[in-house]
């Protein structure tokens, strides 16, 4: 199985990928951060880590609600707006790959029967 | 800055990005695992792994000469077609991501000014 992976880069040292929006997306759907962490399999430490690197990189807060702890969590517009426009991108992007992942899927499969 | 950066899952364990490719372009253009790794800021360990991980994943190799460790290296047409996909891809990969990249940056920006 091939698949592809983006990852968008802000300067030198924030990456946002697909980690982190689906944990965006898995605040917005729960309404709290040890719920959305647990969901994509990270503690609820690291989901807060990744929040908080985030939130810093935009100067802005992309989930409010992050100081109590348990629950209350929420996307803000600039959250969801960043959700809505990694994944419309991932959609343009996966149809843009197909026909060169295809034919390095078919690569592998020729080296590997070879 | 703003940029988007591209990463082929083959299997579970498997990965194909910017750095590997980069580092097969200078192997075909230096014929030499050391002077590629170097190129690409890398020790020759590190490079002659990356190629081993790939040669493995393809259970072929993408680079023929591994073993003398200086010089005499050099791509096979495997490798050479992987490194060609892989730039042709990114092209259009690019080109799909523009118009949402470009709103993600503005947000940043937004984001930053507020």
């Amino acid at each position: 199985m091939i698949s592809l992976r983006l990852q968008i880069r802000l300067g030198v040292d924030t990456r946002i990928g697909h980690g982190k929006i689906q944990l965006l997306e898995e605040i917005d759907r729960t309404g709290s951060i040890s719920a959305a962490a647990r969901a994509v399999g990270m503690n609820y430490r690291r989901g807060w880590d990744l929040i908080d690197q985030m939130n810093r990189a935009f100067e802005s807060p992309l989930v409010t609600g992050t100081t109590g702890g348990l629950g209350g969590a929420a996307l803000t517009q600039l959250g969801r707006d960043i959700v809505a426009h990694y994944r419309a991108m991932e959609e343009k992007v996966s149809q843009a790959a197909t026909s060169d992942l295809q034919a390095i899927e078919e690569l592998l499969e020729r080296a590997r029967k070879a």
